[in-house]
């Protein structure tokens, strides 16, 4: 497929490089209303609709606010967003270099309780598969993973040999999710993280818990601890 | 200003429903070759740009993946991207309905010790400003802040009263950063983080470090370690 974009993305470079440049010298200084497009185009000599692109870059990045009537105006507090890529365990931890294997440690057929129903806006007692799972990068634990999948949005799940490949892999590949909540929190290890994870109860453990949806309900609720000492890194 | 898109956005919204319902239902499989712009124009009976925004969205949301001579594909795995928002901790504390109140516990002058320089890529021995900053939400320790301060990026931070303005949204408001490093993670509360927080030694707490830069160089970095029990949620 060839794109051939109506703008000049060269020349949208250069207009966010000045423009960034203006804000971060606070030349043009926080609250400040920019001039408009036109009046950007005649200065920089170029089209409107590569000023409206090179604006859009610097909206996306947080330094500008694009309203539709008020005018485009220098962020008064920048949006600190920051991107997470959430890995798929095996090639995180084969991207570390390490050997990855998993080992199944519970699985099992019955009804979701209410905490678990209730986080996927399911009925308290539908059937779910729960799984505990612990990933080892060259046979230490990893990420120790307790699993609640829906086989109403995720069919075939009772079927699949989990020995074989991990749940997260399997999911993945086979169900897109469209929408999803992700939160991150620290606990002390617990008895059984303790154990799984090979180190002492009481340690702080990065949590990460996500429940993800497709359009025939929610796919999966799960709750990833992290060996201690883990770090997940964003990049802004 | 005013936008006038070359494509039509209620279109191109269209086509992206009908996409990722043929991805979600795995007409389209992950790996699939999808047809090019030109045969979903036709199909669709719009402009050849609508289809292009319509991918360009869902390449955005990571179902698919595009390459300009390989053409357009269902991504296999997913990108998993999430997006957190770092809000400013008054913000984030009135936001939630508590009266917002900051502390200074420590304030100096001096050089940077070694793993803070390298963190902030500047010379051991810089001379920084370091901040310990207890924020409170009803007067109840919300986030414990320790930072420092790079004055040849951040000038005037010598002279502010950060008993007035805390250090976080001083920094926001006057120095828009280019680029960060953030990085969480979990700690066992030591024993100033458990005092300051009014907790007990070794309670598990969720650790947020980042680092941010203009053309100057570093300006900040910070270590926030937040109150037991906090959850920060983040969007897909």
């Amino acid at each position: 497929m060839t794109d051939r974009p109506a703008t000049n993305p060269s020349k949208a470079h250069a207009i966010v490089t000045e423009v960034r440049r203006r804000i971060v010298e606070r030349e043009w200084r926080q609250g400040d209303r920019i001039p408009d497009e036109v009046e950007l185009a005649v200065e920089f000599g170029v089209a409107r609709a590569t000023v409206n692109k090179a604006l859009q870059l610097l909206a996306e990045e947080g330094l500008l606010d694009r309203k539709r009537r008020a005018g485009t105006h220098v962020t008064v507090n920048p949006a600190r967003k920051a991107t997470l890529t959430i890995p798929i365990v095996r090639e995180q931890i084969e991207g570390a270099g390490m050997a990855y294997s998993h080992r199944i440690i519970a699985q099992k057929h019955g009804p979701a309780p209410a905490d678990i129903a209730s986080r996927m806006a399911e009925a308290e007692g539908t059937m779910m598969i729960h799984l505990r799972t612990v990933h080892y990068g060259d046979d230490k634990p990893f990420q120790v993973e307790d699993r609640w999948i829906n086989p109403k949005a995720a069919p075939g799940a009772e079927h699949v040999d989990f020995q074989r490949i991990n749940p997260n892999e399997w999911l993945v590949r086979n169900f897109p999710w469209l929408r999803g909540d992700i939160a991150f929190s620290a606990e002390n290890a617990d008895a059984r993280d303790a154990r799984l994870l090979e180190t002492r109860q009481g340690t702080a453990l990065l949590i990460l818990q996500r429940t993800t949806w497709n359009d025939q309900g929610a796919i999966t609720s799960v709750r990833l601890a992290f060996h201690p000492g883990y770090s997940m890194v964003a990049s802004p």
